[in-house]
């Protein structure tokens, strides 16, 4: 099994065998994420989870996926920290370095922060959100979802709908989507589809009805009002008629179409409460379960290569 | 051993022999707290504490018991949390549930919340504060004192002083001590006391002096000045005055009588300091030391209640 | 091997041989961090960082240094606790101790808190900073970044520079150099220097040019504006041009002197970035892995001398 990267920055440097790979290694930690076996995967490694954005739900995953590996986890609030005393990315990347953390899984609100971050560390880093450019695990745990439901994850018409502009995730989901040769719709209002659309290979629709059309898979996004400057706001309820996921507007998917949202969630925003409490349609709790499994392999993956690079070069830590 | 529930959520649910069940067993780990061979009665089991409301102690308390006995402990602080971005409590649990836990301790402002909580999840919920309803861990701690220090748990005298209305501690242990056959007595001002007083079989006094009459036992409560809306609210000095413990009033209750309280303490608001720092008479060090252990003791049922269950069902996590 | 204290008070308490002994434990955890065989130094320890002054990277490196060891670390943020709800710092001790801990790392905003503090408890305390009077694991890494580097700890010339009123790093500093038989100079403006200097056996410089001349060791502060309170504060660019440190004024040290910062900087407020960034003369980033290595060489000390003291005493946790 091998997984090319020293880092996991996005899933624009992944190629579908990288993919596949970690698609399976999280397939085997999710039926058995919580076997006491796996406490050696990282035992005697520290990872540092460093958020510069707020973020229960990730975060707790990171946590628990690298618990669940035997890893000494430390959490690193970056609003209270060093940054607030004037203190630059880079050296606070450096600071970290010196500490000899395995596994750095950095969220920042700006793109390209963890890109930059991971040029400066001996660590292997793992994006786990950096402004609107990629949230990696997400994708891909949106992809073991898929593939445990549909059986595949090809050949697969995918829609993606909502607030794509703002959205790391959908840029992420996009790129995987499509290396994985699937096809993909991104449907929304036009203020809210990000600008060069164009170099996606994707179809745009206005309108639900139409967009949905036979697709086996419906992404909503959390409508992201925390990331919208200046332009277009819609009101809640007129979003929810014209964008938010109903039993009418799902109708015309095809019948067995899956549902999923990143979470959390603006029940009767984005999504009618009755489609995501339906198991039939909804995986969305499912999503939340893989997103520890897919984590747990990527820090599996990552540890090994970090391993191995380390008895190349001789370095002792 | 034998102890009835899934859940901790009240002293409600349980009868004296849950009580005495827990006690016991918390009396073995107040012996040996730190003993290494507790490591295993958690081990590979995660334990996560959601406070919705800041609590220091509490909150440290069960993080060192779960660590004690082994368990992968994670701290969720959920006001900086997904509950900002407008998800429901009900979407909270939900998730968390995905991510396999098997202890959740949730404390949560509203009463209730965490029974309702309960009831969506797979893991293991115990209460530690739900509003004004229970807290039932601080009400077996005391109770744990009481027994070690007095060397029984029934006919004894209790009065419980001060802010009983706004206080879960009272309420949780007015039920535990009437469940163990002792006779309980209220002392405080009538706007701090709560409306239904003649279900809860206690007596009722406005005079600590006459309150305190030949009590075993002087449970102080902390004024709960932030959960006071609107209504009465006395001042530091003249509710010292009436209401606070010193020696004068002390001198009313037995002379081996001992004194208690929760904590956090406002010395001299509802409590002389130089009775709380009595080692004769106060025994508010012992309630803390017993609530490491007690929180041992119940994660320790519940889990094995826990890995019963698991058995029964043929599910394997 | 021995080491005197009981706690890490500050290092005035210390005499050359105990820091010796220290810092020959920490040389060997600086060559083998992450060792597995590490786990068992405080397997079965309770270790709590009750800090109530925010620092990242100073809790950073004492919870590294506990989980490298193997204790239980719990974290406590006490801004968010007790404290506010009106509890005194000794009750919030008294609290902790009921709780069985075995080292308790403490930073507070008061100078003599932490001294106060250990007073009242069982644990082994280590003084993480207390207001302007130490920061004993400061100088201690500091101490042993400087012997690694210049091969030795005794008859060099160090310089330190800035902000000196406000600093326990400097404070710490001082004192340890001295006791080791270093020549110390303090160079700044004179409202930035202490009020009683003729105490320090300390030679005072105005002047970077004067003050850094034939130098070793040039140890330079941050300005902590967040301290200065009523006083003189200067302009950053008037601060950078006077007291700054850039290549001019470093090419008054000797040539193979090596350049310190306790961090966070201010690049270009009181260090020019290329300076800091001078791999030939920077050792900032070893500072920061001295300082792990330090603290696992403290705690294991203070361990150490715990137990012995609960065998001698019979006392049994």
């Amino acid at each position: 099994m091998s997984f090319g990267a020293k880092h996991l920055l996005g899933i624009e440097h992944l190629n579908p065998s990288d993919i596949s790979t970690l698609l399976d290694l999280a397939d085997q930690y999710a039926d058995r994420p919580t076997d006491i076996a796996h406490r050696n995967v990282l035992a005697g490694m520290t990872q540092i989870n460093m958020f510069f954005e707020n973020s229960t739900r990730t975060l707790a995953s990171f946590e628990l996926a690298g618990k669940r590996l035997g890893a000494d986890v430390m959490n690193m609030a970056m609003q209270a920290s060093s940054i607030k005393k004037g203190e630059t990315l880079i050296d606070t990347a450096l600071t970290l370095n010196a500490m000899h953390p395995d596994l750095l899984v950095v969220r920042h609100p700006h793109s390209g922060a963890v890109d930059l971050l991971s040029q400066k560390v001996n660590a292997a880093v793992l994006n786990a959100g950096d402004g609107k450019h990629e949230h990696p695990t997400q994708a891909l745990l949106d992809a073991l979802t898929i593939r445990r439901r549909k059986g595949r994850l090809h050949r697969l018409s995918v829609a993606i709908c909502g607030d794509i502009a703002h959205s790391r995730v959908a840029r992420s989901n996009i790129i995987l989507m499509g290396k994985m040769e699937n096809r993909v719709r991104l449907i929304g209002p036009p203020t809210l589809m990000p600008s060069q659309i164009g170099e996606l290979g994707v179809e745009v629709f206005d309108s639900m009805e139409e967009g949905l059309k036979d697709v086996d898979v419906v992404m909503m996004l959390r409508l992201q009002r925390e990331r919208m400057d200046g332009g277009f706001i819609p009101s809640e309820r007129e979003y929810f008629h014209r964008y938010g996921l109903d039993a009418t507007k799902l109708s015309h998917a095809k019948d067995d179409a899956i549902v999923m949202h990143p979470g959390p969630m603006n029940r009767g925003v984005e999504i009618d409460g009755t489609i995501a409490d339906d198991i039939n349609r909804s995986v969305i709790q499912t999503q939340v379960e893989m997103g520890v499994a897919v984590r747990m392999a990527a820090m599996d993956l990552l540890a090994r290569n970090l391993r191995e690079s380390r008895v190349e070069t001789g370095v002792m830590v």
